[in-house]
């Protein structure tokens, strides 16, 4: 399969929206907020508040990042999203993605990358992921999303 | 003097703006965000995104807080900023605020309030603010802000 990470553009909207809705890693309501910053991001660019990668395989966006410089910071950002679709999980899609979006941050002078991950069991893949990214916890706050469900903050300082 | 904790009202906005510029505690670039959020809390009123209330001392406004419920989450909430004009400051105003603020919280369901705070020296009063209101530190991210100035979030798990 030929995988192609490139800036995400509106006319890859559906296939940007299949992804987040089948991967299977967001809530409806995660779902519905992600829908609107990407319709943010896919008008502002790469140079607006949330900067977009699609990862483009046989002619057709099976996943995105989504990041964004953190307001107030001098050169802190956050990684909002990474989304696969199901097809085509577990091939290097996501490291591609997370990859890149980091080379994009360093680019723009930013210096780390925080994230917020949830600490149920369902999202130990997601954790996993990140971690071996390189990512450390730096914080949890118990029961943020739900009872139960806590917010894990992880940092990555970029090379 | 007379101290009445309320909602905060369009014809406050001047007052409020002092008390925020002159307070000590935030950057230029804070006080931009602050009266962006400050605008959207006025115009949303109580049940918007923000919620805000003022402290009027003998008619006017002299400090305000504001508080958020956080997205994604079913029972979180953000609290934002307390500002306090330096005329009154150490006179249980801030305290006032924070207590009427969590009450809010708390009437509206909220179990939890989380909020961030710098890690620079000059900062900690704010910091022991907060901690002796009962607010725990859960997690901490490196040179967040700038170089050497760490965000500090704490949570408070309301009664």
């Amino acid at each position: 399969m030929g995988l192609k990470i490139r800036e995400l553009v509106p006319r890859d909207r559906d296939d940007a929206r299949e992804a987040l809705v089948t991967c299977g890693a967001f809530t409806d309501e995660e779902v519905r907020v992600a829908l609107e910053v990407l319709d943010a991001g896919l008008e502002g660019g790469l140079h607006g508040d949330y900067a977009l990668f699609g990862a483009e395989i046989d002619g057709k966006v099976r996943g995105y990042v989504c990041v964004g410089k953190t307001p107030l910071t001098l050169s802190t950002w956050h990684l909002y999203w990474i989304c696969v679709h199901p097809a085509v999980q577990g091939t290097g899609v996501g490291r591609a993605l997370q990859s890149r979006a980091e080379a994009f941050v360093s680019g723009c002078g930013g210096e780390r990358v925080v994230l917020e991950a949830s600490g149920l069991p369902g999202a130990a893949r997601a954790r996993r992921f990140y971690e071996d990214a390189g990512y450390t916890e730096v914080g949890r706050v118990p029961h943020f999303y739900r009872p139960d469900d806590d917010c894990i903050v992880y940092c990555k300082v970029l090379a």
